[in-house]
């Protein structure tokens, strides 16, 4: 009752169901038809897939893992320490482990990892009729049927048909006579982010992957695509926020590995922002002689690493989704200049304007008088110092994410608290320069 | 010829042509066949559309217009001013028009805005061989037949079918044979972030529409999902570097207007930020006694915006892709609330040991000795400030993604910069309490 109810359900409801009930999730997996209990198990995360595969006896789990199409396999396989994988491998049928291990030998994060053998392919001398027996017979066994691929008697691509084409053509056609010579194909080495770019460029919701030599490999599908743009977005969003990428959820990851993952770059951040304290050290006499100085110190230090973060952001998106390339570097250092010069105005003139009606309450004996007779120089200081500190903030945070991908690295790892970090320092030395131009002689 | 050739391309290819060489961008749209000039129209960028549109003869933009599958021309126009949607309405033909400006109807950012009416139904008393000559007949005009659709006489949704199990089936057979009982389908009104995962979470291509009758309205197709992920992807990272989300791509958003979404935040910062100013001047009796408190305020204030900016991007993250959800902020807080003191405990240590370092150094005569016989308590100052301000940050930045959602406001709002604002302030008022504690009737 219990198994008739589950292969009822949609698989997306039960994976609600074991992300209810996670006490049960190798028994709801257990108790459904193979064929679904692969469906839902590939859309589990990892975490859960992991302690189900626990859990499952082996030959359910053996079960399971023949099931599961090739690229999924792979997907779940590659998350998994070396030793489990070794264990986990022995019990897929030969065939199927020849096709895994040959997967998992592409490398992480490429079009290999992702695509699956289970694809249809026909010669350009089939007739429709016979193609279309082919698909017939092997439609519950492929992936997809939506696309099906031409290839010659090297095995090499020549061509990709939609099956709609197929059926509306007539029985005794040739398949040579529905090529229309387009075929969009990916190497099996291509960067995932890659694919994911072609599949949105062109319409198809199946590709074929070749090798150097236009081989046919098999096929990725368009519904990994989400799964791609997914983890992408997670590891930049991550990376941007200044912590290493977690490769599980963030409250299944373990607390100690979670720490590990943050307590890099902090500590990196750290060393560098004890600088400040070095810049403020060697300062000290200035401050000494003005502590009205010091007053202004935290605003023109955010200042710069506020816009800095935003100009990062902004780059590194345009990077990421295509619309900045390394080639654009002085149309992005132009547009920067520019708006980091109008950005610091507007905020050295609030700053200067701040200074001026706080000088008026001061006079009035409103609130205590910390700026003295000088603050009017106080005020062009930290006028001028905000220009500086905003138009460098804007164009360090522009252009790091690109120096860092000219440089081979991802421009995400430019976050905002490195940029901060970085901007923060110099602000320092650009905030005490121009106070020394102003006030030199006068209070320093 | 050049029609030839372009006509030869991929799509992709001509889009690639299109950025290459925008000031033909026009003429190359005009010589293609126009079912393929409004394949390469709807994935170019939309500053790319709208100035072919502005250049191509009305009569074209009409035929463009009305070739354009529905759910790529509502695309279009909605990012246009109404004015010109309207003058471009006028060039739609009067049955196209009715399904375009019903299909604008919808809120934005809804399933209604993807949708598109072309998509094949049949009945369930409807034979095999049936289905296939509707199939047949409206294939080209249609914007998929992989998956088709059996509704009632009422009009509504019975089931979806996969093109493939109907080409294996007998062709004497009814549909309703073929169905599973197992329907997938959004509603009008859902959100487009809630689409993309159920295409994630389902095994389709397409998805049926329906309103809250359960009438079909149309379908929406998985390749549209890529774009929605894209937008929703430069979105939250432009939110969360701290600027208003940009509608067009970087280079291609005019200058005044990427002020205009920069400068909002940065002025709301800046003021925030100005508290700072305010505290300082509050304990500026405390820095003119303990000059060398000064020279730690850019550290503590930096480190905790640091921890304050990793843990916000994580639950953001974590929240936009469904990992975390409102119920799960007691688990959350908990987390934090350790990771805040380990992480604090560890820069706490770091801070304090390289006092007692440049202590030894000072001693030894290699620098200026600014710390002088209490340097000690100032370390001690410095180490448990740090703990305090990276567990204020680490737990502000948390909580406030989870806030503003609770509050019907976007999470990604709470960025980088926004969290390091608030807990700069915070954070120096936690800096000299502590230090008050230490050296009272000591230093201060
Ligand atoms: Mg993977
Ligand atoms: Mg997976
Ligand atoms: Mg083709
Ligand atoms: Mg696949
Ligand atoms: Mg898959
Ligand atoms: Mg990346
Ligand atoms: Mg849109
Ligand atoms: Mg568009
Ligand atoms: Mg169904
Ligand atoms: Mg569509
Ligand atoms: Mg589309
Ligand atoms: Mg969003
Ligand atoms: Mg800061």
């Amino acid at each position: 009752a219990i198994a008739e109810f589950l292969n009822d359900q949609n698989i997306s409801d039960v994976a609600e169901l074991i992300n209810e009930y996670p006490d049960y999730e190798a028994q709801i997996i257990a108790n459904m038809a193979i064929h679904r209990a692969a469906s839902v198990f590939k859309i589990l995360d990892i975490t859960e897939q992991r302690r189900i595969v626990k859990e499952l006896p082996p030959f359910k789990t053996a079960e399971l893992l023949n099931e599961l199409p090739a690229d999924d396999r792979t997907d779940f396989l590659e998350e998994l320490p070396k030793e489990v994988i070794r264990d986990l491998i022995k019990l897929i049928d030969p065939e199927e482990r020849k096709i895994t291990l040959s997967l998992l030998g592409y490398p992480e994060d490429s079009v290999g990892r992702l695509m699956t053998p289970d694809y249809v392919y026909v010669y350009e001398h089939n007739t429709v009729d016979e193609a279309l027996s082919v698909i017939r017979k092997v439609a519950k066994s492929s992936e997809t049927v939506d696309v099906i691929y031409i290839i010659n008697e090297k095995g090499e691509l020549v061509d990709d048909v939609k099956l709609r084409d197929i059926i509306i053509a007539a029985t005794d056609k040739k398949m040579g006579e529905l090529l229309d010579g387009r075929v969009v194909a990916l190497n099996v080495n291509d960067d995932q982010e890659h694919a994911s770019q072609v599949f949105k460029m062109n319409n198809r919701v199946a590709l074929p992957v070749t090798d150097d030599n236009n081989i046919l490999l098999g096929i990725v599908t368009i519904d990994d695509m989400l799964w791609v743009a997914n983890e992408e977005f997670s590891e930049d969003m991550q990376k941007m926020g200044g912590t290493e990428a977690l490769e599980e959820p963030y409250l299944e990851t373990p607390f100690f590995k979670l720490i590990k993952k943050r307590v890099g770059w902090l500590i990196v951040l750290f060393i560098g922002e004890m600088l400040t304290a070095t810049a403020m050290a060697y300062f000290s006499d200035e401050l000494a002689k003005a502590i009205v100085l010091s007053i202004f110190v935290p605003l023109i230090m955010s200042s710069g690493g506020n816009s800095g973060s935003q100009a990062s952001t902004l780059i590194i998106q345009a990077m990421a989704v295509g619309e900045v390339s390394l080639s654009d570097w002085w149309r992005v250092l132009r547009r920067e200049l520019l708006s980091g010069l109008t950005l610091g105005s507007i905020l050295g003139s609030i700053g200067f304007l701040r200074i001026c009606l706080w000088h008026f309450l001061m006079q009035h004996g409103v609130i205590q008088d910390l700026y003295g007779p000088h603050w009017l120089l106080v005020g062009f200081s930290v006028g001028f110092s905000l220009i500086g500190v905003v138009l460098w903030g804007t164009l360090s945070g522009s252009m790091l994410p690109i120096i860092l991908k000219k440089l081979g690295a991802d421009p995400a790892a430019s976050s905002a608290p490195f940029v901060a970090t970085l901007v923060d320092v110099t602000g320092l030395v650009i905030y005490f320069s121009v106070a020394f131009i102003f006030l030199k002689g006068i209070l320093l």
